[in-house]
């Protein structure tokens, strides 16, 4: 086996072809050893590829001694070579959609902040294959569909997940000796569903099933996101094709869907016209699909978000009933 | 909560709708709570629905006392009131697709035969909600996509699954008290995996993530199955459109298709030009992908079965290497 900090590097190589020479390429780094082996991997590539190499630091606010963890994050990728290098100190707000939810629209806020200040530069995050095994579990258990169970993006906007193929562990071996990683004791909270799907769930799996199984999840999600990238594109165009004006739909183009597609149309018309994605569930969009695919005239569908559906003269109308 | 052979009953119900008054309807049932909860709720409203409603049970020969057990099977079904009742004994050949894919196969050979000796008749499988999460676990450990997730489809040709929306405790809760249900020893086997997935990986999830771990895992493939028929009916379509002769396609098509229909396409045309699916990874699929989506010239793949890939002028062809 080749030593994992060349899997590492050669993973991080890739996903940077693309960049022109003198482009500038920040790593979100935590201190914690799968972001540090990132920080590490793109200063020796960064270097040979003629990038601008830098490194952000976010620092929630959230813990005891995160100020000294943030400094000491920012001291280790200084070492590495990147620069420039930041620490971002935040203030997340008590409230919001929950402690988690609220940290992680901070952090994004500070690392797009952070890269918009150095030239628009892309953001590489540290995820793992083994985060994706996790993240498809958890989609799993939602039983929401093909979208929550692809998993993470390699790619959205500026950001890129260039160890997303990579495990855990050949990823956490790569950090370099001299290098110290944090470890954060919320990894090991068994109040977070995913640290339970990581401690938990994915040994029973890995036994149980053979050792192959977040491979093998991750592999899922990879082709799952390119149905769901498919679907949601055609559902789109068949939104436009079958919208009468804006809440209104005619029933008979919507019939000529396919489940798949009409699912999703009918999804997105309902969050449209106001109901909270959150709480519309498969069985709402199923109840609303019979009125297209099941008619006998039966009584319009009440949607969470005081939204209702009504059928009436060949057309589909969503409106609010507050 | 309502008793639970009102909602096996109302569950066989829905399911059998459609037919017309004289219609046969066979149960299969091996004499294990499942099927012959089943087999009760289907003598009770085929009476009402003025069905004809029989059994089938199978014995394999593959375990000590098989016969007799299915004649209890039939014993039991006939004390239901089926009518016609048949046992089939089976002399499962060695070898094959391992013994359980031998068994599987020559159980539905005998379920076809004996469906069509009493003219063409629907059967009516016993799988639960809990078989289904079952499946789709096994299907994720496989990595294999959308159609491996989509689990076991509430109908396919002659078979219909009208449990399958039910969970297995209320099933098993619906046995009449008079009958004895037999309790398979091979349910217990761990040398199966489905067992394992049952004893082992299921508990773990529903303790970890929430007792609706099973109920999300069915959600989830009924909406996948959706999108997996709507994506395959795409790519055949996609195929047709794209073919030029037998084992050839236009590039210049297949470029303009999603990377989810693309890659469907291709997948088959393998298969078609002799490649054998079980072997055919989604890694083989983009390898054939990037002689497409990213041409510089590259060789030929090589695939399962000795079936190379090979793009000249703007054609994709699939040939046998041997």
């Amino acid at each position: 086996m080749a030593p994992a900090h060349l899997d590492v590097r050669r993973a991080v190589r890739a996903e940077l072809d693309d960049l022109p020479r003198g482009a500038t390429v920040l790593v979100a780094c935590s201190g914690g050893a799968d972001s540090l082996a990132l920080a590490a991997a793109l200063a020796w590539v960064g270097r040979r590829a003629g990038l601008r190499t830098g490194g952000v630091t976010v620092d929630h606010g959230l813990q005891d001694g995160s100020a000294h963890r943030a400094r000491a994050a920012a001291a280790a990728m200084a070492r590495l070579g990147l620069d420039p290098v930041t620490a971002v100190h935040l203030r997340v707000p008590a409230g919001g959609p929950g402690p988690e939810g609220a940290a992680r629209a901070a952090r994004y806020a500070a690392l797009d902040a952070a890269a918009a200040r150095f030239g628009d530069a892309c953001v590489l995050l540290g995820h793992t294959r083994d985060d994706q095994a996790e993240t498809v579990l958890l989609g799993l258990a939602r039983g929401s569909g093909a979208r929550s169970l692809a998993g993470m993006a390699p790619r959205t906007g500026r950001y890129r997940r260039p160890l997303l193929g990579l495990a855990r562990e050949v990823v956490r071996a790569s950090v370099p000796g001299d290098l110290e990683p944090w470890d954060d004791p919320h990894n090991r909270e068994p109040a977070y569903a995913r640290v339970r799907v990581r401690d938990q769930v994915l040994p029973v799996l890995e036994k149980e099933l053979g050792p192959g199984v977040a491979a093998a999840l991750a592999r899922s999600a990879e082709l799952l996101r390119a149905d769901a990238d498919a679907l949601d594109a055609e559902a789109e165009l068949a939104r436009r094709a079958s919208v009468i004006d804006r809440a209104s739909y005619d029933v008979a183009e919507l019939g000529r869907l396919s489940a798949a597609v009409r699912g999703r149309v009918i999804r997105s018309a309902a969050i449209a016209a106001g109901s909270p994605p959150t709480d519309l569930t498969a069985g709402h969009v199923r109840s609303v699909e019979m009125l297209v695919t099941a008619w006998r005239g039966q009584a319009g569908i009440d949607l969470p978000g005081s939204v209702r559906a009504v059928r009436r003269d060949g057309v589909l109308s969503f409106a609010s009933s507050r």
